[in-house]
C-alpha cells in the first residue's frame, strides 16, 4: 500500500540474481550517509577500486563501478568503444548477446552477429571465420556467463583471437565474476563488465567495469563525441580518478557503494581462488542431487557455469504454479527461462552467498514436494 | 583500507546534497533484498509510482525512478525526446544548464541556450524572443531550483510559453522536488527529472521523473531510435508498467528503491505543502541568523531557493579551509561554489530531513567559530 512502509518477505534467492545479500553487506547500506565530494568517502572509492581490481584479476586504472545496474556498465562499453560505422563482432549464444546487437546498433556501429545454440559455448572457429570475412572489424564482443543459459564460454581463448586480427575484446562477466575463473590482465581483455547482484551478493545497481590502456587509448582518440554523457569515460575518469580532488560529474550512489565495498571485503576475506572452488563445490553437489531425481541439464557438462544452473523443467510439471509455490510457500525464488528456453527450462543460480549446502539442501527438498 | 569494513563519520549534510538520511530511510536500506520480478516487490514499484505521482502531482502514467542518479535522469529525458537536427532551447542560468546543452548536442539535436546571469531566474523575454526568431524548435528545457546558485525560477510561465509556440518543455527538478511547490499537471510540464538525494533525503543513486501523455506520443513516435538501450523508454514502459508480469528490462537497485519507498512514505505522513512550508520557514531562520552575521545572499529575495542558500563568503575568509574545518571539527559539510562561483559563494542545504531547527542553529554557530 502506498501509505505504509514496506516489509519485505525474507526470501531464499536461487534464481538468475539477485543472489541472497549477507546481513554484513545489509547493515553496511545502512551506515550513515556522507557526501560523495567527502574526503573520507573519496577514500572509499579508493579502496573499492583495489578491491574491485582484486576481484577482476588486473592492474587497470580505469577499474571503478558504473552508478547504476550491469546493462548500464554493458552500454558503458559500447558507447565508448565503438564509433559510427566500425564493425563489430557479437558472439551470440544466448539473450545477453542479442542485447549487446542492440547496443552495437544504437551506437551507429555495424553488428556482425555469430550465433550459437542456445546452452553451448562460443564457437572460436566461426568467429575465426568472422574476421577473415570482415578483416575491417574492430571489435568482438562475448559473454563469459552466459546467464540466460548458464553457458561458460573461453574469453581468454576469444581475446586471443580477438588480437590476432587487431581488435579489442569486450567481454561480459556479470554472472562470471568471483564465480568462476578469470584473470583480465592474465587474459588481456580490453573492456569488461559485471554486477552486484550475483557472484559478489551485493544488492543490484552498480556495475563493476574495467579497461585496458589500450581501450582508454581508443576512448581518449574517438573521432565522435560519445552518445552519452552520463556514461561518457572521458568525464567519469577525472571523477574517479581526479588528482587533488575530483572534479564533479554526478551524484554517487553512497549507501550501494558501501554495500559493494563490504561484499568485496567479504570477497577478498574468503580469497577469490577460494571462492571459485566453493561454487564449483556447491554446483556439483546441486547437480548431484537434481540428477538423482531425474532432472536434465541444458548444457553440457564441460561447458556448465557452476552459479546458474539451467535445467529441463521434468515432463507434465507446470512451470509457472511449480516457480509459484516455490515462492509462496517455501520463499524460495528460482528462475524461469528467457526467450527461447521459456517454459523449458527452470535457472538455479547458486550465486555468491547463496551457494551454501543449506540452501541446496533446502532447495531440492522444496523442489521435490512442489514437482 | 582496502581490507576493512567502511565506518562513515556521522556528518550533519548541509550541502548542496546528498541532505540528511533519516534512520527510518537507512534501516529500510537493510531489509532482505528480494528478486526484482518478485510479485511483492512488483507491487512495492506499484506503491512507489503512487507515491511519486504524489510528490510530482501529477496523473502521469509514465511516472518512476531511472534506476541511476539525478544525471540520468537528465539523460533520459532528453535522449528521449530529442530527434537528430531538432532545435532545443536551453535556459541556462548556472552549472545545469551547461549540462542540458552537452546533452542537446550529444544526441544530435541544435541546442539554443538563452544565457541568464548566474545566480539570477531565467528571463521569459528572451526565451519568447528566441522562440519567435527559431520557430521551428520543439523543446524548451529549463531547471526549476537551480542547485548550483540557489535561483528558483517558473517552470509553469516558461511551460505556457513554451506551449503557445507549439513546443515540449523539460523541467529539472533535482532541487526543487519537495521543496518548493510544484504542480506537474497543473503547470502542464511534458518531462521533468528530479534526483532523491536533495529534498526527499533519500540515497542517491535514483532519480524519479514523469512523462506528460504528449511526451510519451512524441517517443513512441520517434524517426529514429533512442541512442541508449539502457534508457529507452519504450522499453522502459513495458517493465514499470507491464500487464500481467513485467518483461525483463533490467535488474532494479532493489534496496535503494526500499529507501526511496519509505522516504515517500514519510513525505506523505508530513504532507507536501506541509513540506513545502517547512523548507520556506527554516530557510527565513537561515536567513535572519546569517543577515545577523553580516553574510549576504546571491540571489534576489524573491527569486531564492529556500533548501539552497548561496552566500557570499565573507572578505578575507578562505574558502577551502573554512570549510575543512567545519567537516573536520563539527562534522558539517557545506557545499563549495561550483563553476563561475567557484570560491567565491558557500551553498548551504536545507533538504528534506536537514531542514530543520537544530541543523540551522549548529550551522550558524560553527560557522560563527570558523570564519
Amino acid at each position: 500500500m502506498d501509505n505504509q512502509s514496506f516489509i519485505p518477505p525474507h526470501r531464499t534467492l536461487m534464481g538468475p540474481g539477485p543472489s541472497d545479500v549477507s546481513e554484513r553487506v545489509l547493515k553496511a547500506m545502512a551506515k550513515p550517509t556522507i557526501g560523495h565530494l567527502d574526503p573520507v568517502f573519496i577514500q572509499m572509492m579508493d579502496d573499492t577500486k583495489k578491491l574491485l581490481q582484486y576481484a577482476f584479476q588486473t592492474e587497470n586504472e580505469l577499474t571503478f563501478a558504473v552508478s547504476a545496474p550491469g546493462m548500464a556498465g554493458m552500454e558503458c562499453c559500447f558507447a565508448n568503444l565503438v564509433e559510427p560505422n566500425e564493425k563489430v563482432i557479437i558472439c551470440k549464444n544466448g539473450f545477453f548477446g542479442e542485447r549487446m546487437k542492440e547496443n552495437v546498433e544504437r551506437f551507429g556501429g555495424i553488428p556482425i552477429v555469430i550465433d550459437d545454440e542456445w546452452g553451448t559455448k562460443v564457437d572460436l572457429n566461426k568467429i575465426e571465420e568472422a574476421l577473415k570475412a570482415n578483416p575491417d572489424t574492430k571489435i568482438v564482443a562475448s559473454v563469459h556467463a552466459e546467464t540466460s543459459t548458464g553457458a561458460l564460454s573461453d574469453p581468454e581463448s576469444i581475446t586471443k583471437l580477438a588480437h590476432d586480427y587487431g581488435c579489442l575484446s569486450i567481454v561480459d562477466t556479470v554472472t562470471g565474476l568471483a564465480g568462476v575463473p578469470l584473470m583480465v590482465d592474465d587474459w588481456k581483455i580490453d573492456a569488461i563488465y559485471s554486477g552486484t547482484q550475483k557472484c559478489l551478493s551485493a544488492s543490484p545497481g552498480l556495475s563493476p567495469i574495467s579497461f585496458s590502456k589500450a581501450s582508454m587509448e581508443k576512448i581518449k582518440n574517438r573521432k565522435s563525441k560519445v552518445k552519452s554523457w552520463f556514461l561518457d569515460l572521458n568525464l567519469i575518469m577525472s571523477y574517479w580518478e581526479g588528482e587533488g580532488g575530483r572534479s564533479y560529474h554526478h551524484t554517487a550512489p553512497i549507501n550501494s557503494l558501501y554495500g559493494l565495498h563490504e561484499a568485496l571485503i567479504i570477497l577478498k576475506e574468503e580469497g577469490l581462488e577460494n571462492s571459485w572452488f566453493r561454487h564449483k563445490e556447491n554446483h556439483i553437489l546441486l547437480k548431484d542431487g537434481l540428477e538423482s531425481m531425474g532432472i536434465n541439464f541444458l548444457v553440457n557438462k564441460e561447458d556448465r557455469l557452476p552459479q546458474l544452473n539451467a535445467i529441463y523443467i521434468p515432463d507434465g510439471v507446470n512451470d509457472l504454479e511449480s516457480r509459484q509455490r516455490l515462492l509462496n510457500e517455501f520463499n524460495l525464488e528460482i528462475g524461469a527461462g528467457l526467450g527461447v528456453l521459456a517454459g523449458k527450462v527452470w535457472r538455479i543460480g547458486l550465486m555468491g552467498q547463496s551457494s551454501n549446502k543449506k540452501n541446496i539442501e533446502y532447495c531440492l527438498n522444496s523442489l521435490k514436494k512442489v514437482i
